[in-house]
C-alpha cells in the first residue's frame, strides 16, 4: 500500500507538472550562457548570466531583483517579503558562474548546448549550480499556488554570486557591504548534493579551513654536504620533522591546543553516519587512493566530515631536478591546510600552529609562517527547527526517510554565517555522479523536480514551526 | 737558536731556488690554458692542457708520458721506474681540468692570465689543481739533484685526469682499463689542502658517498583535501615522516644496520683532531650556517670528517607555487645522500635503506627507490708506513709539527683505492683561503714551494722505510 498523498503535496505537484516544460526551457536558456568566472574572456557572459537571472527573478514575482557589482563578477540579489512581519527570513545562497568546459575535455555534447538524454540534463552548470539555484524559482511559485498566497510564508532573499568557481575573492566584502539587507534567520545553501539518488540526505555542516605556508631558512646559501654535512642543521630535514610532528601515532593532530573547543560527534550522529550505505571500496576508487588512513577511533565518514585535519598540500626544498646534487639546501617550504570543525577557531589555530612550529625547530633554523584568510566551520544541530523543516520538506518530496551528511570541504557560505551571524543549512539534490567540475556534468531531472518540490514545501513548514515570537 | 738544516734539505732547497723562476714560468704557461671540462667549447683547451703536460713531463725526465683518451676529456699518464726492482711504486693523482671562471664573476684580474701579487699566484687552477700537480715535477728533479740519482728512489707514476671538475664520469672505467699499468703500493692524491698556512696537516681519509632518490606514490592523482583529507594517506606526509625517521633524538642515523662496520675514531685520533686550532664561529661563517647541529657525543670536526651522515639534498611534492591549493598530492620525492666512513659498505647501506624505508610507509603508499653509483670511503691508519713518510717529508719542508685532518667530501680517488686495491694518501699544500671554485683563486707561493720540497723528500723517505722485502 502506498502512502496517501496529502492535498498540499498534490497541489504542489500539479503546479510543478504544469510549469515543467517552461522551467526546463528557461534553465536551458540560462545554461547556454558560458558564465565561466575563471576565464577573463567570459566576463561578459558572467554579466549576461547575472542580468538574465535578475530579469527571470523579477518575472517569477520577486518585487526586488538587483545585480550587485563587485570588483570582479557581479552577483544577483532578490527579495520577496512575507506579509507576516513575524515570519522568519531565509537567505538562499547559490552561484551563477560555472567551471570552464570544452568539448575536447571529454564531453559527449557541447557543454554549453544543454541536451536531455535518459532523463538527465547535460550541461556545464546543470548541477553546479544553475540547476540548483533555479529550482527555487519554480519552488516559490508552487508554494504560492498550493497555498493560495500572494507572498511567500517567509521573507525570501536570494544571493547568487558570480565568482564561486574562482574562489569567491570578493564575496566576504560583498556580504559585509550589504549585511543589513542580507540579514536573515537562516541561510539555505543550495550548492551541495545528497548521498545518492536512492538516499536523500540533508547536509548539516561543513568543515572550515585554515591554511599556512611555513618557510624554513638554514644556511645563507646552499652548502656542500660533504664539507658540512652532519654538522649543521638542514632546513629540509627540519621541514620534514615539522610535518612528521603534525600527527601522533594515532594519526591525531599533535599540535597542542589544536582540538580545543571541538564539538565532538554525539552517539546519535555517529549512529546516523553509520546508517548510510557507505561502501569503502567504492569510496576509495572515487578518492583514487589505495588505502584508508586517518585518526584512530573514527570511521572514514567521521574523518572526512566531522574531524579536523592537518594536511600537507605541498613541500619543497633543495634540488628536485634529475640526478643528484650534494647540497644542504638553504631553505625549505611546507604548505599546510587545516580542516576545522565546529567549535574550532581559526585565530586560535593560527596561534597554536605558530607556537608549536617555533618549538619544533633546531637552533640555526629560522621560520617564516604566513597564514592566508581562513574559513570558519559551519554546523547546524540536528534539533535546530530550520533543519527539522528542511528534513520534513525533503521527506515529503522524496517520500522517503531523509538521512544526514556533512561536507568535508569548505565554502563561502561560512562567510554568511560569520558576517550575518546566521545558522547555515544545506539543501541540494545533486548526486555524486553528476560530475561537478568534470566533463559531462548533468543533473537528474527527477531529482531536480524533487528539489523544486522541497523548496515549495519548505517555506510554509518553516513559517509554521519557526515563527518569531510576536 | 734555529734548528740546523741537514745537508739533504739544503741540497733540495738549492735546487728549488735554482729552478724557481723557470718553474713559475712553466706553471704560468699551463694556467693560461682555460681547460674548463664542464664547458664543451673549451674541449680543445682541455686537450691542449693534456698535451702540454705530457710534453712537460717528458721534458722533466719521465721516460713515459702519454695522453690517455676517454669518451670525454683526455687524462695524462707518466711513469718513471726506480732502478731498484724492490722499491715501492707510488701513483700520484691530480687533475688538469679547472672550474669555469670569468672576469665578471668578481675576479680582480683575468682568471686565465696569471699574476703574482703579494707572494700569491692568482689564476683559475693555481691551487685546484694545476699548481699542486706541478709541484711534483720540480719535486722529483730536486729529489734527483739532492741525492745524485738518475731515477727516483720509488717507481713514480702520475695519473692526471681531465674531468674531475665535471664529476669524473669516465674515470673509473679509465682506471679499470689501465689497472695493470696503474698498479701501485700507494696512491698519493695531490688535490687537497691543509688546515692553514700556519698549521701543516696531512689528510688521512675521506668520506664515501651513497645517494638515492625515493619516490612515494599515494592517490592516482592529486585529490581534494576537503573531500578526502584526513581519511587517506598523503605521500608528502609519508615523505616527511620518512625523512624525520632518518635520525633519532641524538641526531644519529636511525636506519637499522647503518653503522654496521664503522671504524670508530680512536682516542688518539680524537685527541689529534682536538689539537687543531678550530674556531667554531669562523667555521660557521664559512658554512654560512647559524648553528652547529649533529650527532651527539662528537665534535664538529669529528662530525664532518669521521662520522657517517644522512642528509636530505632535496624534497618535493604537491603544490609549491604561490598561494595555496587544497590538494592531497599524488606523489612526493626525497633525494638523500649518505656520507660513509671507513668500514661502511655502500651495498650494505643500500639494502639497509631499502628495508628501512619499506617498513616506514603506511598502507596505500608505494615507494620507488633508485640508488646512483656510490663512492667508497678511504682511510689510511695513522701508523701506515707511507703515511709516516708523508708526515716526515712534510715536517722537513715546513720545519713544524704536522697534524692530521680528514676530508668530509668524497672524490674519484676512492676509485683508485677500490679498483687498484691500494691505500690512498693525501698530500696538498693549498689552504682554505685559496678560493677553490671561487673568483680570485690563488696559491701561496711559499706553500707551493713547500709542496715541491715535500715531494722532493718523500720519495727517498718512502724507499728507505717501506722497501719491499727483496
Ligand atoms: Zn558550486
Ligand atoms: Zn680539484
Amino acid at each position: 500500500m502506498s502512502k496517501p498523498v496529502d492535498s498540499a503535496v498534490s497541489a504542489v505537484r500539479t503546479c510543478v507538472e504544469h510549469h515543467r516544460a517552461a522551467f526546463l526551457a528557461d534553465l536551458t536558456e540560462w545554461l547556454r550562457i558560458p558564465s565561466v568566472s575563471a576565464q577573463p574572456d567570459h566576463a561578459p557572459d558572467v554579466r549576461r548570466s547575472a542580468d538574465w537571472l535578475a530579469a527571470k527573478l523579477t518575472g517569477t514575482g520577486f518585487p526586488t531583483a538587483e545585480v550587485w557589482e563587485t570588483p570582479g563578477a557581479p552577483a544577483v540579489y532578490a527579495e520577496w517579503p512575507a506579509d507576516d512581519p513575524h515570519a522568519p527570513t531565509v537567505l538562499v545562497y547559490g552561484h551563477h558562474d560555472v567551471q570552464p568546459a570544452a568539448r575536447e575535455d571529454g564531453w559527449s555534447s557541447e557543454p554549453f548546448e544543454p541536451v536531455v538524454r535518459d532523463g538527465r540534463l547535460y550541461a556545464r552548470g546543470a548541477a553546479d549550480d544553475k540547476g540548483q539555484v533555479f529550482f527555487h524559482t519554480l519552488g516559490v511559485r508552487a508554494h504560492l499556488a498550493a497555498t493560495g498566497r500572494t507572498a511567500p510564508a517567509v521573507t525570501l532573499k536570494l544571493l547568487i554570486e558570480g565568482e564561486e568557481e574562482s574562489g569567491s575573492p570578493h564575496f566576504r566584502a560583498l556580504v559585509e557591504e550589504h549585511a543589513e539587507r542580507l540579514a536573515a534567520d537562516a541561510v539555505i545553501v543550495s550548492d551541495t548534493g545528497m548521498w545518492s539518488e536512492h538516499t536523500p540526505t540533508v547536509c548539516t555542516g561543513m568543515r572550515g579551513l585554515a591554511e599556512c605556508e611555513i618557510r624554513l631558512y638554514g644556511p645563507d646559501q646552499d652548502i656542500h654536504s660533504g664539507s658540512f654535512g652532519g654538522a649543521v642543521p638542514n632546513p629540509a630535514t627540519a621541514a620534514a620533522r615539522l610535518v612528521a610532528a603534525l600527527h601522533d601515532e594515532h594519526a591525531r593532530v599533535a599540535i597542542p591546543g589544536f582540538y580545543d573547543g571541538v564539538i565532538e560527534l554525539t552517539d546519535r550522529e555517529r549512529e546516523l553516519f553509520a546508517e548510510l550505505p557507505f561502501d569503502e571500496g567504492r569510496w576509495l576508487r572515487t578518492a583514487k587512493s589505495h588505502a584508508v588512513h586517518g585518526e584512530a577511533g573514527h570511521t572514514t565518514l567521521e574523518r572526512i566530515w566531522a574531524r579536523p585535519t592537518a594536511e600537507v598540500n605541498g613541500i619543497g626544498g633543495g634540488y628536485q631536478g634529475p640526478g643528484s646534487k650534494t647540497i644542504i639546501p638553504s631553505s625549505a617550504m611546507v604548505k599546510l591546510s587545516f580542516r576545522l570543525v565546529a567549535g574550532q577557531d581559526p585565530g586560535h589555530i593560527e596561534k597554536a600552529v605558530r607556537a608549536w612550529a617555533a618549538g619544533q625547530l633546531p637552533a640555526g633554523i629560522r621560520e617564516e609562517i604566513t597564514f592566508g584568510p581562513a574559513t570558519r566551520p559551519c554546523l547546524t544541530p540536528l534539533d535546530h527547527p530550520a533543519l527539522q523543516s528542511v528534513v520534513r520538506a525533503m521527506g515529503r518530496a522524496f517520500e522517503q526517510p531523509v538521512r544526514f551528511t556533512r561536507e568535508g570541504g569548505s565554502g563561502p557560505a561560512a562567510d554568511l554565517q560569520e558576517v550575518l551571524g546566521t545558522p547555515v543549512l544545506f539543501l541540494g539534490v545533486s548526486v555524486p555522479s553528476d560530475g561537478w567540475h568534470a566533463p559531462n556534468e548533468k543533473v537528474e531531472l527527477d531529482l531536480l523536480f524533487k528539489g523544486v518540490e522541497t523548496s515549495a514545501y519548505l517555506w510554509g513548514d518553516l513559517a509554521e514551526h519557526w515563527r518569531h515570537a510576536p
